[in-house]
């Protein structure tokens, strides 16, 4: 059965019932004209936008709607955490084809549902209208942080050394690995973990919200364009440089078999990248004992230290001891589709 | 030059000097990870989430970018209204088909911007991806209420009388003249106000948030997919039924015109109508004190006594004191193509 077989109002019952009931916050939850919500006493709100659009940010081939509910909310959840701010709603709005099956609604939202479910978020209300195109999610979400304690990724002075969470590369990888349909590839451990990055983004909320808490960062951005991007834009907000050892980059273990095993230069595809999800944070040397404090209570993702900002307004990258061109990060319009 | 000869950088650059500087509650506005705002003290969130997309919505063909704009942000603060929350904040995404004009999408932002403008509204942030199919302007609204202050559509009481907002079926109408073509009609003055009822609707903010703030509705919610489908929604949110008298509902003077020329029946299009953004409220006859109190404070739009909840369950539209069947209302995947 279609989404136009079912007619709106039904559709929306059967999504409504994929959801976690809305926490205490919420007074009045989807159903009506709009949410009501009582916020924290005292708190900031930190609110973000995010759409995933099909065969831009995925592709219905090769990632199941539950991955697609999922990914539409992580990276909404990635923009909060690299604010700091503890999420707590989101409102979903979907566009779908008048031939998405049923089916494969209920399955998006049952994917969204155990990642809001995960972190405490409240699906708050949202909307579903039809498409002549492509099955579109755009989430808006909201967050809270303690009065100035949020995390902007203009806070960073010359001086202060860039520190990133995790891995990159890895999705970019998987992403490679599936338009290229290289299965056997794909049956390795390490590469798999590449596919589940692209299908299945996790959005650093812990480590956010504790460098936020622990006032360990003095700037932050996650990395959703490349890092190459990040650092960019990292920089500029800042009003600095930036210099980056590129042999510090750590790189997704199943990416550099993958670029490796083609032939291909595994730094500049990493740093190029796109869809990491991880945090880009500029930390002072003297904050390294509030760092350290963060760091013992949130395990993982590992913080590598890969940089630091600088008074001169260039971008560096050093290679081999070598200073290079900085390489270009991802444009939405600029780039071929993925 | 289009969208994508620019680029998401300088694109974001160009749409972002078209939005007024954000208000004084906008900690954090465009161009971080994520908007921060102080919202007032002891209030509550009130938060909507509404898309259009092209051909669905709106036709590019008869809507110019600024009406679209303008429709985005205005069909959001229905809603809000509809809650009785001042409009604070909107997050705005768009998907871009990759050849639109950037001119248009600079005029888009600018109908937009005006309508925020003109409500004190704050864009405080938003995204921009591309779409490889049609326009979609996906809009996230909050705005503040007072505590126990807001209007529901599930708080109706048997006995409650149903009031209504202005008139309806113009924007039907309006939509009817542009799909036939018909120029003619048009260059009548009723007849275009129809057209500038679907083009760029209004939204009834100064009369939700004064209901709310007096206390003289017990339910409302926004007419946007039909009177027809608002009373039932409004009726089985408040576990009632609904009587309305068909010709104490006011048409828009154009409509009537247009339907009659026509030969169809005026009340059946106008009540199974949509896009009509009017409020429908529920109000016990004892709370007519506070309703002429805020009746006298906001004159405009008229509001008009169209029928009552009943304890029976039923719905019953009566004509020529006759009982009729209840007209079906718009359901987004049902409809032929708006």
């Amino acid at each position: 059965m279609t989404v136009s077989d079912l007619g709106e109002h039904a559709l929306l019952a059967r999504l409504l019932a994929r959801l976690p009931r809305p926490g205490a916050q919420i007074l009045v939850g989807p159903g009506d004209d709009a949410a009501v919500i009582e916020p924290g006493r005292r708190t900031r709100l930190v609110l973000t936008t995010d759409a995933l659009v099909e065969d831009v940010h995925f592709s219905s081939a090769w990632s199941s709607p539950a991955d697609i509910g999922h990914k539409a909310l992580a990276v909404n959840l990635s923009d909060l955490a690299a604010m700091g701010a503890v999420p707590r709603w989101a409102l979903v709005s979907l566009a779908f084809p008048p031939t998405y099956p049923v089916d494969a609604a209920e399955a998006l939202m049952s994917g969204l549902a155990g990642l809001a479910a995960a972190h405490g978020v409240s699906v708050a209300g949202g909307n579903i209208t039809r498409s002549p195109g492509p099955l579109v999610v755009d989430v808006a979400a909201g967050g809270e942080v303690s009065p100035r304690k949020w995390l902007s990724r203009s806070g960073g002075k010359a001086g202060d050394e860039l520190w990133l969470s995790g891995a990159v590369g890895g999705a970019r990888a998987g992403l490679e690995m599936l338009r290229d349909h290289a299965a056997a590839a794909m049956e390795s451990p390490g590469l798999a973990a590449c596919l589940s990055r692209h299908r299945r983004p996790e959005a650093r909320v812990r480590l956010g919200v504790a460098l936020a808490r622990g006032s360990a960062a003095r700037a932050a951005m996650d990395v959703s364009d490349g890092l190459a991007d990040a650092v960019r834009q990292l920089a500029h907000a800042s009003g600095c440089g930036a210099r980056v050892d590129a042999e510090a980059v750590p790189v997704e273990a199943g990416a550099r078999d993958w670029w490796a095993g083609r032939g291909q230069d595994v730094v500049s595809a990493a740093v190029a990248g796109g869809e990491d999800y991880e945090l880009l944070l500029a930390i002072p040397r003297r904050w390294s004992g509030r760092l350290r404090h963060v760091v013992q209570r949130v395990t993982r993702p590992a913080l590598t230290r890969i940089g630091a900002l600088t008074r001169e307004k260039e971008l560096v990258l050093v290679r081999n001891g070598e200073a290079h061109a900085w390489p270009s990060g991802f444009e939405h319009f600029r780039e071929p589709q993925a």
